[in-house]
């Protein structure tokens, strides 16, 4: 068991580390030439040009300026100067969201923190249960509950602070549940119009043998909304499309590099081999190679994209409907359409860059088949993950590497590297079976199906923290061999599993607090040096970059990466909320992380990341649900506890506090859940009214026209030949036929031509709203 | 234990009483004077009058055909013989959508008994475990599972009949689903025009300083709805002149008695006394006191409702508003309405009968606190229930009564009585305990704050179901003292639970074979006879009726009481789906039970029962549910019983059934529940469509004027002095100010009289649609 003395010792390197992590990133930030790697967010806005363009020569790669230097740390009041609202401008409501999720944590836990330890704190140790039970414990136990003997009536401490601690993490979470509400509805109904206030996404359009895809929703919308459906665009499946695209950017940057080096070296053209990996096969001429490549590719594409746009297989059962007024988008979005409630499904189109494009085409009992699929197979994962990470662990202490690896005894046994072993190594373990995790997650998440990035990523966060859950919570409190511990659940009763984890809970302290160093420190400074985009934008910037442009595609923002990062947040208010009442002293650590990670990634955000998509804080619902869940956790584990503590006579009251809970939980998702699935008709109606006043005569149609296309067939501003794709587009875009009369008609004539199932349809008619 | 010769005289004692309950109920209904207690339907919808009136005079009140009292059986076919579609056009969805439940009971056992018998039955009764293992049991058992010798592979045969009787169970539900959402979307679609296609509900009108309630959903709908608005009404709480109303025609009712007293014997005028039920106090003349309370409750009557009217106090923040479309209310009632979800909440108006007017003011937050309290109180009421029920049961036994009763021993021990102890007993303890039960769920529901009878009575319904199966199902499977079970369960590991319960479970089916025959067979056979309005039908006729009307009056139709009956059919499909496997002989006694309800309550809807709403099968959903949760229960339970019969190598097999049945479920729940919850946009369009060109020029505002109407408002037929309430009406009922100009502009000046807050609008343009 790790001693003060441990801790302090692992406290020291993780602060060390994250100085030095500070300190690097300082340096680095300030030469010229990174400019790009720590500050590419302005450069996306165009509100900063690359300064290696102005100044000496080596001024533009090295900062020489010392005065820079020695304020190592000012770019943290810099990350907090920015106001709110304007950081929302700046990095979209999301990021602004996401930023609230830190503050809540210091929100919750400051007036915890500071009550815990002037008031739990005396409790516990004035007690001197340990010394007299003769058992092994650390310093830390001391100020624990562990140090009260059983049955004291000190417990009622505890139980009236598990009170104080539930009501006012609910009373911070109802208040900002409250807010983000508020910013949400007040974000969508903001003055900037964007495409998906107006749009729909129809799934599951039926098969009619009469009509195709394009005419049929027509007709559906003419006949159904006949005073608000405005146009529809429809879906092409363009997967193998986008994959040929890609595959001739890899070329082409090949042809860069190729280029690049007979620049730099005249004498001889550049060889490369056609075989796997250019490890063999036949040796050709680089740059004639990849030319050639290019040019097929080229043509390949031209052809795939003749057959998608004319081929009526290409269209899927999916079309994105656009309204005349974000009253009628929000009346369709709400309603069922159909009696068959699995077709015509619609619901609020995801915002176009939000849009997952593979998944838009699965039919509704795939979709429920897939679910099923993938829940047996998280539960798997789950589950037998747990193999792995138990061997390690068993391995990662001291007795195991000395029984595995007996040479290594002398060295271990000297008092300093052995604290860096039990501080380190279990969560170095844990840290590196996580890395693997999320891309698998990911995986899963579209397997079932989800439609927009946001929800992906989302999916992917909850089963995250599941995972975190089972497997880093439980799996390092009763550290049992995999699938052991399951078994042991199962073969336990309601009322012994929170016993069994509560008694587990305060020896566990120690491997936490070093836990949180580890993660939450060191990990948080280490985000911000950007290490890995640092390399890779280096690596381009010397074989790539020709243009500017191409210093521009070399660039990676990066992004906030919900689907890690908030199981991680959520990490810690479950540590947090557990450990509140137990052992206070964790509580401290945890403050600093969150502070730590709020300054982070407030530079991140306003500096770096470029969020993919906005999303308006949709993902708001599931963190306020974890909170609570962690809450839930806490007070059942303190129960536990407890009831071991021969406190028995104290579960009446700690009953209380799961029910009252619950109920609160239910009470937020009645009172503001709506507000995140749902678009009050008022807000449309008022917003619609404004809008019409202002601007009777936008074009609205041509605004909505093209605001969804597949990223594919926008991918051409590249100048290069795929401005081919860009030409063919107004070719197939004809339904020239009596648009206007058609629109005063329920149901029109059918439209002749074959090629009219089109993309976007030419503007007619600027005089529509 | 009861052996079969036990079962044989319980299964003829009941036979017996219900072939007695048939034969009386054959000679009570052929009799004239009878006719209204077993043909009350037919009397309501006009289609038969008093047969009292024509013929002889004995033959009015005695049938003397001696012909008809030998086909005693003879409503039988003809309650069989009315059609379907006929079936809803004479008593409504819901009653002929709730016979199917009796039916899907049929579909389901008859092939799955057939099975059993044949494959199940033989397998288990070629063993002699129980004779080899000497311990007591019953000849029943030898054809039950507990015959198969410990880890036999005979359990194989179970286990795949297991998997064919749930997928079995799961396609019978499906296709009924299909069926059953199918003939709701019909019958809502379906030509009759009614109030609740066209009006929304929408409570939690904000308070406004400026406007009257009235004023308020006005503007709010004309703004927010502007093409779609067609009127409001709002609702008064007129709960204190209904209770006036009920005083005043319970005073009617006794002046009549009196008065007829009178008449029959005029030589004294009739005397009560005016105290507590009329045991003491002054003496007074009867019908003079009558006559003056009624004047008195009239005037007292005629206050409260110029109060009612006139005072805006009593207008709730609740609002009945009515679209010109089905369309424009389909979307009302499917979207949010305000940026605050928990005001303007919109609903599908509850059919006018199917309102339950005390509960429509209730705020949101009251709402969920109520659910709170009713869900600790409901915890409570079934867990402690058990105690008298335990206490009880423990008596009904042999031994019981002989130590509490020794005097009794001789008669008890002689070997017919004995048998009889053994089979009804504990059957009919537990039915007295639950006939208290419907009422107090009812009352919690109430307190809920459900705001229609069809929701209260599902919600009693599931409450019934959850209580049945902790109290009457594990309660008799598992006889434990009351709150012990609870403590048991929270002490037991999840897996042992099914453990216990499943190695109970094959020695209970003596005791359910019992209790279907008793509660099943006898007590249906019961509820035809309807002993209870009988005889209060026959002493309203005695003493009170003096005209056709009253005569009328005093008929009491009932109604199916789906609070009560539904979760009884539940239990069957519970006791039916556990046996199936286990102890197969049980499930002819449920086919018996199902085949006989089903032809029992046809007759009694056909000819009886007058519902008082109509939800178009609204709870078909909660149906689906239960049945699910039954066959998930009895998967459950035959895992924990092959894993004590040491053929645990069967848990992966098994285990596999409530994963894949409760996937079936989530899949009906995604696939057709929307259908009893939504309104599909495109069925009312349609619906719309049809209507205008069929009717162009109905008076639309008309027809919904007063449809939502307290009915105490509605009271007034009675032809007696009430009609001072129907004089009342017009009179309050000016809002005259320029209707037309108002509709056009979106938001009027306000009105400005104060009387104008005001029930049903006078009908000023009848060209409206």
């Amino acid at each position: 068991m790790a001693t003060l003395a441990d801790i302090g010792v692992a406290a020291a390197l993780n602060i060390l580390s994250a100085i030095i992590f500070f300190v690097a990133f300082a340096i680095l930030r300030l030469q010229p030439f990174n400019d790009r790697v720590y500050f590419p967010k302005w450069y996306i806005k165009g509100l900063r040009s690359s300064p290696t363009h102005s100044g000496a020569f080596v001024s533009r790669f090295v900062n020489l300026d010392h005065q820079s230097y020695v304020r190592f740390l000012n770019w943290m009041p810099a990350a907090l100067q920015m106001p709110e609202p304007e950081l929302i401008e700046h990095a979209g409501l999301d990021s602004a969201v996401y930023l609230r999720i830190y503050l809540i944590g210091l929100k919750i836990f400051i007036p915890i923190a500071f009550l815990a330890l002037t008031v739990l704190v005396p409790v516990n140790v004035t007690n001197s249960t340990l010394k007299l039970a003769n058992v092994t414990y650390s310093d830390i136990d001391t100020l624990s509950i562990s140090n009260i003997p059983l049955g004291s009536p000190r417990f009622s401490a505890h139980i009236v602070m598990a009170y104080v601690f539930t009501f006012w993490t609910c009373y911070v979470l109802l208040k900002e549940y409250e807010v983000v509400a508020s910013m949400r509805l007040h974000f969508l109904s903001s003055e900037r119009r964007r495409p998906d206030q107006f749009t729909v996404l129809v799934r599951n359009v039926p098969p009619d043998p009469d009509e195709s895809i394009s005419e049929l929703v027509e007709h559906f919308f003419l006949v159904n909304h006949p005073d608000h459906y405005l146009t529809h665009q429809v879906v092409y499946n363009a997967n193998k499309l986008a994959s040929l695209v890609k595959e001739k950017e890899k070329a082409q940057n090949w042809l860069d590099y190729y280029e690049l080096k007979y620049s730099r070296n005249q004498s001889r053209r550049p060889i490369m081999k056609t075989g796997f990996l250019g490890c063999w096969g036949e040796k050709v001429d680089a740059i004639d190679h990849q030319k050639s490549e290019i040019e097929r590719l080229s043509k390949e594409i031209a052809e795939e994209r003749e057959m998608v746009t004319n081929d009526s297989k290409y269209i899927m059962p999916v079309a994105f409907v656009s309204f005349k007024t974000r009253w009628g988008a929000a009346v369709c979005a709400q309603t069922q359409q159909s009696r068959n409630p699995t077709i015509w499904l619609t619901e609020w189109a995801p915002e176009p860059c939000d849009v997952y494009w593979q998944n838009l085409a699965i039919p509704y009992v795939s979709l429920t088949v897939r679910r099923l699929i993938i829940a047996v197979a998280f539960f798997f994962l789950t589950f037998f993950f747990m193999i792995p990470i138990a061997f390690v662990q068993s391995l990662a202490n001291i007795e195991g590497i000395e029984n595995s690896a007996p040479f290594l005894k002398p060295i271990i046994e000297l008092k300093f590297i052995k604290s860096v072993i039990q501080g380190f190594l279990p969560g170095i373990a844990l840290e590196l079976f996580l890395i693997f995790l999320p891309a698998i997650l990911m995986m899963m998440s579209k397997v079932e199906g989800f439609i927009s990035l946001s929800s992906l990523e989302r999916r992917a966060a909850s089963g995250y923290y599941l995972f975190n859950f089972v497997n880093v919570f439980l799996g390092s409190i009763i550290t049992g061999t995999a699938f052991e511990q399951l078994h042991t659940f199962v073969n336990q009763s309601a009322n012994d599993i929170p016993k069994t984890i509560g008694v587990a809970i305060p020896m566990k302290a120690t491997f936490f607090i070093t836990y949180i160093m580890v993660d939450g420190w060191a990990g948080i400074a280490g985000e911000i040096l950007r290490l890995k985009p640092l390399i890779i934008f280096h690596l381009k910037n010397f074989f790539l970059v020709k243009t500017e442009k191409d210093r521009d595609d070399a660039m990676d923002s990066g992004s906030l990466g919900f689907n890690t990062g908030e199981p991680q947040i959520q990490f810690y208010f479950l540590l947090g909320l557990v450990y509140a009442v137990v052992t206070p002293i964790l509580l401290p650590f945890i403050i600093v992380f969150f502070a730590l990670a709020y300054v982070v990634f407030r530079h991140q955000i306003i500096n770096v990341y470029n969020q993919e998509y906005e999303s308006a804080a949709a993902f708001w619902p599931a963190v306020h649900g974890r909170i609570v869940t962690a809450l839930v956790i806490s007070q059942l584990l303190l129960m536990g506890l407890l009831s071991t503590k021969q406190a028995a006579q104290s579960t009446p009251f700690l009953i209380v506090l799961p029910v009252l809970t619950i109920w609160f939980h239910r009470f937020c998702k009645g009172r503001y859940e709506p507000a995140f699935a749902k678009y009050p008709l008022q807000e449309a109606m008022m917003k619609d009214t404004l809008e019409k006043a202002r601007e009777p005569n936008f074009n609205l149609k041509a605004y909505l026209q093209s605001a969804y296309i597949h990223p594919v067939f926008k991918a051409s501003e590249d100048g290069d030949d795929d401005d081919l794709i860009l030409k063919g587009e107004p070719e197939m875009v004809l339904v020239p036929t009596k648009r206007q009369s058609r629109r005063n008609t329920p149901l029109p004539s059918k439209i002749s031509g074959g090629s009219s199932p089109s993309l976007p349809e030419v503007i007619q008619d600027p005089q529509q709203p």
